[in-house]
């Protein structure tokens, strides 16, 4: 977009970039189909970017589409799609407002997703009834941007998917040993500890997948199946694994981001209480917790 | 216990009561059984109440037992518990600062459980890997009290069981009509709402059960059937029916606190965007919500 | 309030305490004075008790104020109050409810308010422009109940004042020796420690004051100064040096519960790095932390 | 660096980006100066870049410097640096780590100050106690990165400077109108509303001031004294205004990100309860909420 200067004597300065949009939009919806109903929640989060710079510069409001009427889109929008996947919807809001108004350049849409399952009673699934998921919560974040004179629905989007709070331990087959020491060093080698970690994933496409919740499924299943399985020398290597199989196991991903903090349960010195510690009893530290990050990309 | 005043001229004032301390101990105990491990993490908090004045009111701490010193004991005596459940480890420890130190009168001991389950890879429970059972808590307290002069093992101990966060919600057969209304009504008659909910509960016993974890399984499975099957006229009604299923159910519960508090979906309104709500649109409010309270008692 | 039982067979149940009402009503009144504004904010909390039994037993809701309406009544009743503060309002509205509805027997009404300061600009106050407080909160709560044929304004009404979240730390000046030693104590005596810590305070008056905002700073610079000013022995020594100085000074409060925290500040061990640590270089641990009560009433 | 690839078959996958390190370090440091103490608190964290490929690929921890020596190293520094401001400390952390290990090709380090105040007692600042500044943050980001054989003094530091949750409010002298009007707009001018916001700001320099302090109250106070004077036509404005006059104030300041959301009060309708809401009583929204962004750069 153009930069808008403001000279004041020899000090100017230029509005270099500049996005706003709405965010916390709380959505419920329910799908009242034959004998069971669906609810889906979620919060979204819209982001614009585009020729807004008469408002920064003058408070001149007329290239400004007011946060309110986006949130007001976010629920007419959602009467009308099935809500199947946060995917799609996010695809269709991004698109809309680059395809609606044309001074907005690139929108940027992210729904975060509060997951429910069905109540099981009497050993069936609830036609109604539902049980939170709690903290983990599954993502899609959708770009859609202007590249000359597209109509809405030949607009380019760029969709990712992601979850994340998958929170996980395992007591055993966790190795930490072979590390850099210097003076700084006063860590031991651990042959055996408890790993615990709150997996966060963002992966990218090559192909738009035929059925968004189903590679969601897939992936989910992979870390978890992974994590419980594999020998760890390092969270680092655990997080290779996991971004391998995911490659591996799903074509239309091209690449998958993974953070995994270590939340640390250290050992509890007993020693001083008379007592021997034989690797059973720890305590979560909340902080500081190392914070360990890799990209795998599908390929050599 | 007894007070103690300070003078100070005319203005004297006394020591009313007083109690103190350890919060937020976090323990994990991993038990390494042949074939499969357990692993069990908690909070546990510990007040004690008892001849502590002169810390108060002279900085004389000969009868303070440090909170350094409650925490290690906690790790002491988890070292050597099985901590199958939690309320058989706050007895323990409730009656141990009792038992251990005659000038304290009362120990209170809550244990907040953070709860895990196995991962399921393969179709099978893993053997040592763990997937997060989220914001839901199980919760007990034990509070000891010294009469007379017993022996560590007589001490009365007093056990509550509970749940908190069990974060539910259901999409129909939920109504609320009929209520006062005057000129500070505005809400109209709900014939078919979402009813959405974080249950908290405390049970009291007549008779200890023989198994804690069974009997908890057991009113959060009920909880969970009277939720979703339970035509709700009001929060009220439907946290009354739980508590006389409870009380139904399990014959060693005298008593149970339910709290449900209203957390209230809202129906957008699309007629000024032209569009129908047909009761499928709605916004989760956080604040203000309803909180609805009711204790439950065996008997009439 | 009668107890209403239900019975299945032999085993029956009984309704034996109940409470509802709204919580988390944000409140935000602006005064529009000469020449200066007023910005209050608070949330409001409301429970009742009374002859609500048929909505619990039987889903009847005909005893129901909605809490919907509660919500209401408070913006209307703030539309008339002055809001000078949060005591008389949380009075006003206790009142009200046990006076409007014959079947509320109790009102229970708890205000945190949301504390700002005017901004100070070139060396002034302004007028209409303000910097949050932070998490410092001031409280009230209020306390009607019915006895007999009341008129509104002569309901007898409970009020108590309080603060929250006053945090502060002194770098000397607190000490911590002279504690039980046995098997369980690690912890070594401290001559010279960090003491930090967020009071938390409620108050009764035995009358009620002429100014509650003057009582209200007088007690938070009393903290301020006894705090600093006070070689600590012991947490609980500064606790009941406070408590007694705040009794000393207001003539008004009959008693103060007071609430420290012992946010540990802990010593780093250089030694392993090869440095001497001269108690200058700590960590913050969120958990454990001690907790430390007491309350201190006026006389012996 | 170099990328790892894993070939399974026709599957293969590469390691395209790895960092890891420590989050949440906290940080206490007392420096007993004659006659007052200076009390600094802060979190440390600390990503490294660099040649760590083994550790993913295969669990060879070799090149890896264990997150807990990071964590040592930044209390070793902390005991030497006079921590004066938390930019030079930042700096130090990030030259150490590139400059002590060949591998480590860029170091991020984040420093997230908690402010505190000196207690006022009898009208003067306490030499050793201290009172919260609440949420508000003060921030600095330093990242180093190597280019060549230098040494650690030479190393090039690119350092950022910010505030975080600077909450302000103003009653008046807020305006939004004359904005995008379609059928998704429901909102209605707004002549004179609550403008609230937390202010967000990382700022870039062309040349390091010679005190960082003095910078950081000078931004600050400029932040008051804009949103406190100026008539906002829309918070876009109101950002760019602050912008504009930090660049004008500082000449050190190149550019400057600015984030504002817009915390909505909304005025009650009291219509219905048969009263007129005179622009003075509102309610609190948390979410939705607005989000506005701008970069202000110095120049034309």
């Amino acid at each position: 977009m153009g930069s808008i200067t403001a000279k004041s004597g020899a000090l100017s300065s230029t509005l270099a970039h500049n996005a706003y949009g709405k965010s916390g939009i709380r959505l419920t919806k329910v799908t009242r189909e034959d004998g069971k109903q669906l609810f889906k929640e979620m919060t979204v989060n819209i982001q614009l970017e585009g020729q807004f710079d008469l408002s920064y510069t003058t408070g001149d409001n007329s290239q400004i589409v007011a946060t309110d009427s986006m949130k007001n889109t976010v629920y007419a929008l959602a009467a009308d799609h099935d809500l199947k996947d946060i995917e799609s919807f996010a695809v269709l809001l991004a698109r809309h407002f680059v395809g609606k108004y044309g001074h907005v350049k690139q929108a940027n849409v992210h729904i975060v997703e509060d997951l429910w399952h069905r109540i099981i009673s009497n050993g069936k699934e609830h036609a109604h009834s539902f049980v939170s998921a709690g903290n983990e919560k599954r993502v899609a974040t959708a770009r859609a941007g202007r590249e000359g004179a597209e109509t809405e629905e030949t607009i380019d989007a760029d969709v990712q998917s992601g979850l994340e709070n998958l929170v996980v331990a395992k007591t055993t087959d966790s190795k930490f040993f072979g590390f850099v020491r210097d003076e700084y060093t006063t860590l031991k080698d651990a042959d055996d500890r408890i790993f615990a970690t709150s997996v966060e994933m963002i992966w990218h496409y090559n192909n738009m997948p035929s059925d968004f919740n189903k590679t969601y499924a897939t992936v989910r299943q992979i870390v978890l199946d992974v994590f419980a399985s594999h020998l760890s020398l390092a969270v680092q290597q655990t997080l290779y694994e996991i971004g391998k199989a995911v490659i591996a196991a799903v074509p239309e991903i091209e690449e998958v981001m993974v953070t995994m903090p270590n939340q640390h349960r250290l050992m509890f010195n007993l020693e001083p209480l008379g007592k021997q510690n034989k690797n059973e009893i720890f305590y979560l530290v909340d902080e500081p917790f190392g914070l360990i990050t890799g990209t795998i990309r599908r390929g050599e």
